[in-house]
């Protein structure tokens, strides 16, 4: 069959810094759209919010991941970065982003992501406060 | 319409260590093609240079992002690398080039690049010497 | 040409934590494919091996990247992370496999992975023991 293309787009809604499991309404708007094998594209469009993919069993990898990127990255005015003006988690969260990624290409087979068995794509928030994500979506397959 | 591919290449002067925005001329290129819709993927044919998607706003961000890769991964010789030979900006290129990425792909919405309000495309140069750097491009879309 | 796409898997035998090259068995499933434009995109379905691409040439690059990383993200038990049970070593390999990448798209030139001069991909396995690791393949081209 002819390859072909959708678009679409995810809003998520996030509680402040830490993750969020999108892997549930990614695999729901695939299924929507009648693709069997092909490749699926997630652009975050943000600078201060990020895409990974880690493990789904244990709630405390995420929890030593933030304990790790916190400091790492850690927050801090004036005394520590020069763009500080927005708040002191604001410069942390540009790199934390950079640090991680904005894009990720999954592979789809039988009508469905081909993740791990253990693997679920996250989006990360990294400000302290709660915002509104917009992830892009791109869908090359048979149709 | 039937999906088609192009392919291209950008050539990147840099001034040594740094970012250096390439938005404009992958929006220059992008604007050649033709192409609607699609996805937009750039490689970068180096293991001491790096992309990375970051605002376009303050050049703040990328002071503070520059000094916190170079407090992250400091230069030095042989006391600190063992692959020292190329200059103390070497090994830490490398490393730099690492935590970040080469490769980016980005969809293509309206003719345009989808990025983000404030999101800008950057080569990142880890190298303190100015260089010539390659990027790959790759176009997925309707012609 | 229309085009086409074409899926695989690589199943890597790692001995353990450090850098195993698949180039060659990546070119070597893209000969086989006849594709001579197009993207590879190759997905690593694990939360505790990822994917860079680093130089081919001196092996003291690896040597550097190890030390770098052990340093960065340590091994350690209870008094470091919460998730410990499954070894000391499984969660800095989660937080590294989140600093480097699980997803990697090369464009295809001439029938070839459009590399640069010194550049080589690698399964970089951050776990201590040896893992056989599955890589998904997806190839988009002209058939």
């Amino acid at each position: 069959m002819a390859l072909q293309q959708r678009t679409g787009e995810l809003v998520i809604g996030t509680r402040g810094r830490g993750l969020v499991d999108i892997t549930r309404p990614l695999r729901e708007w695939l299924a929507e759209q009648g693709i069997s094998t092909g490749l699926l594209t997630i652009w975050c469009q943000h600078t201060s919010a990020s895409l990974i993919v880690q493990e789904n069993a244990s709630p405390e990898v995420r929890t030593d991941l933030e304990t790790f990127l916190a400091r790492l990255v850690p927050d801090g005015g004036r005394e520590r970065y020069r763009h500080h003006e927005e708040g002191e988690d604001d410069m942390p969260a540009h790199i934390r982003a950079v640090l991680t990624s904005v894009q990720l290409s999954i592979p789809v087979l039988d009508g469905s992501l081909a993740l791990g068995t253990w693997q679920a794509v996250y989006l990360y928030e990294h400000r302290l406060r709660a915002h509104r994500r917009r992830l892009l979506l791109h869908l090359l397959g048979d149709g």
